[in-house]
């Protein structure tokens, strides 16, 4: 087994194994499936953030020459994938259409006559909880919450609260205290791939469903669910993804596709325009926040206090609070969690899913604290940071200082307090905190005569997954990462996967792969001794040969190996992983941002960011690079440019990328990053979960750096020029 | 583990899964299979059987507008797919052409221009090895064996002979010695989907080749060597197979689609029709046969000498003539085989591969001397052949009647010796024997929590294969088998599998099917023990339940477990089972022929046929009666109808389906399946392979019912009007 710093393939910086397909645009995405006899579908979709359906009809698109079938709601009593009385979002799906070409499906569209009478929307959420609001959705029961007034709150779909100490008391032992209310707005995940869903029933009754995503399994209990079908009667077969980002773990369209194949009998393809991705896609919630932080004049934060509504979208998903509390040693809390029911599509996962609306905050707010006691920003999270001797939120018990040491690596890689910054320009450093989780996962593993090794995995390949899990088995089996080939499992042919996501995948996956490689590798050991007549134990397996430790003369090649196990008793060379939940550990992101201020215009320029992560071990860094390369700068788009707006009707006014802005490549300053290697204990070669963190802080970093340039707290994101310079006057 | 007659799903009537998918022309082939950008390819061929490549000029055929490569020996010297000095049959492969459609490749292949310079050809085996004969490829080594004159035989590629006690001594102790000639042309497997592959080089490298056949890795392997690549950088996924019988085991056109793909960095598609496939498939060998037996006049066989001159196409393919002894205990033998080259393309498998021609001469010598001695063609079998006490051709020692019982049931099924014939009617009985192999062969289950059950493996289904894996892991997961799922890896995602050939697939695969679920089982009572507070000891599984025996209101669901397993340590059920050969038995099948002559055209009408298999336990009888129908109209088919023809240039005359004959379903007689079910001990709930047997002596009762019906001895296959004709004058 390799350990530590003999690592020959683990820790380097090995390119992603399929990248040259992906840039020379040969690999296959959702929408590149074509099978004979094909329809093309397009959804109807409500004009209307809210509305009631007085009549539909839908004869004149049926008779379109071409179309082959048009269903609704009343088609199918049963099921509860097209609303029969009221739509609650614009673009909410209302009937669909299959068509021998897609132009017909769309002309079809034209041709269904829906004849609506609007409701009052509901798109603020914090307006949304008011006792005197409309309702979001006409009668659905909501949670018994009243205001101060005993009045009773509306479209609250969850509430929570989380107490600790008492934060009055807390509050009378602090030195500074702020409080500020902040706002998100929805944002999106955009993916450049869009959403594709191609759906087939054979011809004994299984429907077949080819999507891209993160993971099969939660698309077939989706789908099983919504179709009302037994698991087993669905397959889902994953393309490679072209993004996600957590948008893509749930259903989006891919019921109603399936629904088309199996009245139609023909396979049936959806592909969604940019449009739909931003109306009915499943985008990141906004929330509103009241946070009031207190500390003592030695900077130790003593209480907390706040409310945070989430736009929850029609089905008011959301509600948790904790993540206001951040990293942090806080005596005192109390804080309310709200998920608000809202006019708009159902939120989805955003890596790190309420991180950057939450650290915002959090990080404002610190920042303005220790500004009024004249404590340095990075000190003041040294001083209040869990660390070796805390607990951490799980309960578990903390050995390392690793958040301690991604702030320092972090400052002092940006030369904190030490660098000069010109007139309007700031530096601001923000924290996240997350823990990456563990789920079902397999990896099998096969070796070929020519000592080429085949691994197979139900674990969606994300952000290079596969690519780590070749080098954890070119690692164990002492072969070059490039004879090892991934494959993707699908529902059929591989045990219970879980989703590729929560940062789990290489730290479950990984293991998985180290299992299924060491039972291998032990396989290999045991037909090596045979052959060279010594115990397992004496031997070392190096360069793609097996070798007697302290004797390397005495040596067999593992492809030999491979071959004489074909033709052996046991059989091929095989290893098997299959794992659930394994324990994971808290993991820390720390972003510097130096900005400069136009006064005048409101415009930020963003000059440099540096990204420092606590990693456990860089399993691959270039990868994990690229991790915190994008994860930065979706969180300075989150910060400075992103989210929908609405018209007082509910309508979204940017659904595509002219309006919804998203940087560009000259709108991404140098981000440096800083690997932070402190392993842990349990995770593959110490490594820990990596994916989410990086988008966390950034645009908290930025607002503290825009307030340590011209002195302006900017609450509402994104933190546009105007509202900069709104900042600016108060 | 289920057992013997407590049988639920093995051994049950179950219609082939994809059964459906098939009648309905769902399932995709080979050539079903389309890739953007692809290019067709096509294959300039030798019109000669023999001749010297003079000069060749592909300049026209490249300047073609669509042709995108063109190429010939000279531009691969590395490789040796193409000739480059000398064709050797009429077909071979000269040169490939890929371009934009099939048309203008077709086109492109008559702009070639190649000056040949004819040779000689060998076509006739039993001339081929003549010491005048001429060379089928000039100058190839062949074996140093010379003739009773001391002269060196010609194209002689191999040569063996099998001695035993004394033949001389033999024959003078016999009462009735019979000694004829038989021949037997080449026949082709006339498989209904033409050969093709479609060949793709990934953007690493490596190389993608979909095509039928009967197992991935032995297609990969041959790729590999063809190609002068690793294995590793091979992948082979094979479609459904619309027919093989053995042809489709190796090598036909992938290597030229291969490397058209390499050369041209495009998908390339390459389709047979069927005058190719006559021309350059893997048909099954002819052969000469002069084979002697004698008999003491109680019966017992004393003496059998021979030779066969196996017609072994230009490498000389085969040689052995151990087949011509039989399932029979004979005490004196001498046998010589050889392989002889002749410009043909080399023979290939075709379901129990020799067994039919041998059959032919072996089965009439014993009629003929039985006859001789004035005993019934059945006492004589039953009185020599193997049987509990005996030894088989492997030296295991036999514990079973099972040869003995198999005569039995098919004379009893046929009323032998009790059924009226008219007037030029006959009846004639012929045995075959066999062993099925074994080899590297692999099955994984999973449960989803649904109960429903997933199966990879890397075994090709031929023939009803996955059908009877389903049934052996429903039977040991107690579910239905609609509930379980096979699906087929490919040389990526699964360990190295054998070719499902050799009557092996469900003798080997049931077996890993069965281990593999009966590790999954295990799982699931663990499961269910610690559910139901009892030992796993204490438990069954019936219908869908684990249940406590004795108590069967204790119960919990197989998909109730199935689900907790997900979520449980563990993790979801699976199981494993990756074998290597394991011990097969020898099996038998007799069929019985009942024939009517036309003494003036020489016309056989055969009137029914029974056949007879020693099956062990039919694990799904319906598939095995398929299988014996199936094998039962080839041989028929090639002792009356099948066979090459040539001119004298050693070109084909009858390469297409109107001028070579196979059976029409009016052609075929009733045929009663008699399946024969004594259990052999260490295949899957006691089953012995079944595929290849019921084509071995359909040819050979037929043969004897002629005899009995008119007196004629027909010894050249086919058993046409004409040599029907030929022998009644004799």
């Amino acid at each position: 087994m390799a350990h530590g710093d003999g690592l020959k393939v683990v820790g380097k910086r090995v390119s992603r194994l399929n990248g040259p397909d992906i840039v020379t645009g040969r690999v296959a995405y959702a929408d590149d499936i074509q099978l004979p006899g094909m329809l093309y579908g397009r959804m109807l979709r409500s004009p209307h953030a809210h509305a009631r359906i007085r009549r539909m009809d839908l004869s004149k698109a049926r008779a379109l020459s071409g179309v082959v079938d048009v269903v609704c709601a009343q088609d199918v009593p049963e099921l509860s994938i097209f609303p029969s009385e009221e739509v609650c979002y614009e673009g909410q799906k209302v009937a669909a259409v299959a068509a021998v070409d897609p132009d017909i499906a769309e002309d079809a569209l034209e041709l269904i006559e829906v004849d609506y009478e609007t409701l009052p929307p509901v798109i603020d959420p914090a307006a949304a909880i008011h006792p005197d609001a409309p309702e979001a959705q006409v009668g659905v029961p909501t949670e018994e919450v009243t205001d101060s007034e005993g009045r009773r709150l509306r479209n609250v779909a969850s509430y929570q609260v989380i107490e600790e100490g008492d934060v009055e008391r807390g509050f009378a032992e602090s030195d500074a205290i702020f409080e500020a209310e902040y706002r998100a707005p929805y944002f999106h995940q955009t993916y450049l791939e869009p959403t594709s869903a191609t759906a087939r029933v054979e011809p004994n009754g299984r429907i077949t469903v080819w999507k891209s995503g993160q993971g099969t399994f939660t698309i077939r209990e989706d789908l099983a669910s919504a179709l009302k079908v037994a698991e087993g009667r669905v397959r889902v077969i994953m393309t490679e993804t072209g993004g996600s980002f957590g948008a893509k773990n749930r259903l989006i369209l891919e019921a109603q596709t399936a629904l088309l194949a199996m009245r139609t009998g023909r396979p049936v393809k959806v592909t969604m325009n940019r449009e739909e991705e931003f109306l009915d896609g499943r985008p990141a919630p906004g929330c509103w926040v009241r946070l009031k932080t207190g500390a003592r004049k030695d900077g130790m934060l003593m209480a907390v206090e706040g409310r945070i509504v989430w736009d929850g979208g029609i089905e008011g998903r959301g509600g948790a609070s904790n993540r206001l509390l951040g990293p942090y040693k806080i005596p005192n809390v109390m804080l309310e969690g709200f998920a608000a029911r809202t006019n708009k599509p159902t939120p989805g996962a955003y890596r790190a899913p309420g991180g950057p609306q939450t650290a915002v905050a959090r990080e404002s707010n610190i920042d303005m604290v220790a500004r009024e006691l004249g404590i340095d920003p990075v000190e003041i999270r040294l001083m209040n940071g869990l660390g070796a001797g805390d607990y951490a939120p799980s309960g578990a018990p903390l050995q390392h200082d690793w958040l301690r040491d991604t702030i320092r690596k972090a400052a002092e890689t940006v030369r904190w307090g030490r660098r000069r910054l010109k007139r309007n320009q700031g530096m601001g450093i923000a924290v996240g905190d997350w823990q990456n989780a563990s789920g079902q996962t397999n990896a099998f593993v096969t070796m070929a005569a020519d000592g080429s090794v085949s691994v197979v995995t139900g674990q969606v390949d994300i952000t290079g997954l596969h690519t780590v899990m070749a080098q954890i088995v070119a690692e164990e089996l002492g072969v070059p990462v490039e004879k090892v080939t991934v494959t993707l499992g699908d529902t059929d042919t591989v045990p219970y996967t879980s989703l590729s996501a929560g940062s789990k995948a290489a730290y479950s996956a990984g293991t998985a792969a180290r299992k299924a490689a060491l039972e291998a590798r032990e396989r290999l050991l045991r037909l090596a001794a045979e052959r060279l007549e010594v115990a397992p134990e004496d031997l070392a397996i190096a360069d793609g040969r097996v070798e007697v430790v302290g004797s390397p003369e005495h040596t067999v090649g593992v492809d030999e190996l491979a071959g004489m196990a074909i033709d052996s008793e046991e059989g091929p060379i095989s290893g098997r992983g299959v794992l659930n939940r394994i324990p994971t550990y808290p993991t820390y992101s720390v972003e510097v941002a130096t900005v400069e201020v136009d006064t005048g215009t409101g415009q930020v320029r963003l000059i440099d960011l540096v990204a420092a992560q606590d990693v456990g071990r860089a399993l691959n860094p270039m990868l994990v690079e690229g991790q915190m390369q994008g994860g930065a700068v979706q969180s300075i788009s989150f910060g400075l440019m992103e989210g929908y707006r609405y018209d007082d009707e509910g309508r979204v006014l940017n659904p595509n990328l002219l309006d919804y802005a998203i940087p560009t490549a000259l709108d991404v300053p140098n981000i440096k990053t800083v690997l932070v290697e402190d392993p842990c204990e349990l995770g593959p070669y110490g490594a820990k979960g990596v994916g989410e963190p990086p988008i966390i802080p950034g645009a908290a970093a930025v607002a503290n750096a825009i307030y340590d340039a011209v002195g302006a707290r900017v609450t509402e994101m994104p933190m546009t020029p105007e509202r900069v310079v709104a900042a600016l006057r108060d």
